[in-house]
């Protein structure tokens, strides 16, 4: 059964990386403030970072902000991601960062929007609602979640980092259920590259599992610590998102690949 | 300081009412799964409610679905409650219904584009990324938000009723939480009404916050027993959403007149 994580594991193979470019079309990092250059920096981003791209990243934040157009360009950046892969013959998976998280025949609709409006194959959620609220996204078999556990943010401890009477975190529940969740193959985290420690215990506790990485450079997480704290025994598990450290750079295709070669040196070396 | 919470309450007065029509315009409801059906169900249901309304409250998901029209839909219904409102005499207040969450710049483009591009006043959000994530929200002084405490469906229990070592349950704590953050008025609680018990520990935790009480009818929440024990001591601080009861009715206006009339006599018992 081809689910989103078999795909993500081809193309992970395919690609020879575990680099998720993300899809950031944050205003001040744009020509003019508006839907049209928002697009062109994703489809520039899309083009030139592609063969290094294990995934992409489109953050719903963004394209939001610029109402019904902002909308359009994020289904023509899905596109773009499909007719690129089609080019390069092989898949590149397209995470929806929407944090997305409601209940019954709403979270129903938002499943739609994400998989069949839009077309994206995997979707960050939050589990704050329960299994419920993410059982309507696990209805498509072949489509994946990834649910926040350790947000990469600061104040990610004021609800994550609660002690539970059975000595476990809160956002360490949260990986256990998970895991158990997980009956069908479509369930990662969201586990901050910021928080090593964290990074450790969400391992043990979801052992299995994929998790999102977020927050290697612009936010300060070490690429190293991370990788040694997060990869599963088989070298994969983890996809590490870089948005503005690739967008921002002169040469966004040379950054991607700088650092998926990176990511490599550093996989190779624990695997020792 | 006029904020989300004293525009509510100005309308509360104006009306009578502690009604939110819920504009949900789920596909199963309309003449043809169209952003233009859509647009028209919300408008027929603002038109005829409007009176009754303390609130209204669209859910992004159903137009979302809908993709770059849907969203064109939903800027056109808050542009005609506002419309609605000016005709009344009455500023009704729109609570977008997106429980987003995300963290520094996502969550200030959320905020951007439900507060400016879309002109809601308010908006829900998960709390489970922490306060950091709500604050570029609360940075709207004028704008609120309504913060997921304990949730209407039969799953919320997976994380929100786990006991915490000092004896409260996580959403005690999240009702804690938010009474503390709200410095400025602008925070309120998701609490359903399908959880009576839960509501009076909510009520007990958070006393002065305002909460949004989705449940009765439908789901199968009771008014009498919500209103009982969630309504603060002054008669306010609770907003009963209603979609489909009213929806669905044969006449929404005469559905959303009586259901005002009905929260209104319970709440006449109670303070006696």
């Amino acid at each position: 059964m081809e689910t989103f994580f078999t795909l993500l594991e081809k193309r992970v193979d395919d690609c020879s990386s575990l680099l998720c470019v993300g899809l950031d079309p944050h205003v001040s990092d744009l020509k003019e403030p508006s839907p049209t250059s928002a697009l062109d920096f994703c489809l520039n981003l899309i083009k030139q970072t592609a063969p290094y791209a294990a995934a992409f990243k489109p953050n719903a934040a963004f394209f939001e902000v610029f109402g019904a157009e902002g909308w359009t360009a994020l289904k023509q950046v899905i596109e773009a991601i499909d007719a690129e892969s089609k080019r390069l013959g092989s898949m590149i998976p397209v995470v929806l960062d929407a944090k997305r998280g409601d209940i019954a025949s709403t979270a129903e609709a938002y499943a739609k929007s994400a998989f069949e409006t839009l077309g994206a194959h995997c979707i960050t959620l939050s589990p704050y609602l329960g299994k419920d609220s993410i059982d309507p996204f696990l209805n498509y078999p072949e489509k994946g979640v990834f649910l926040l556990c350790k947000t990469s943010n600061s104040g990610s401890g004021d609800l994550q980092d609660i002690p539970l009477p059975d000595g476990n975190l809160l956002y360490e529940h949260v990986a256990k259920l998970a895991q158990q969740w997980n009956t069908k193959n479509n369930i990662g985290l969201v586990v901050g590259a910021t928080h090593i420690e964290a990074t450790k215990r969400v391992r043990a506790a979801a052992p299995d599992l994929w998790f999102l990485a977020p927050g290697v450079g612009a936010q300060g997480g070490e690429l190293e610590a991370a990788l040694q704290a997060g990869l599963r025994k088989d070298g994969k598990g983890m996809l590490i998102p870089i948005s503005r450290g690739i967008s921002r750079a002169e040469k966004p295709g040379r950054a991607a690949a700088e650092i998926r070669d990176e990511i490599l040196h550093i996989r190779r070396g624990l695997q020792k």
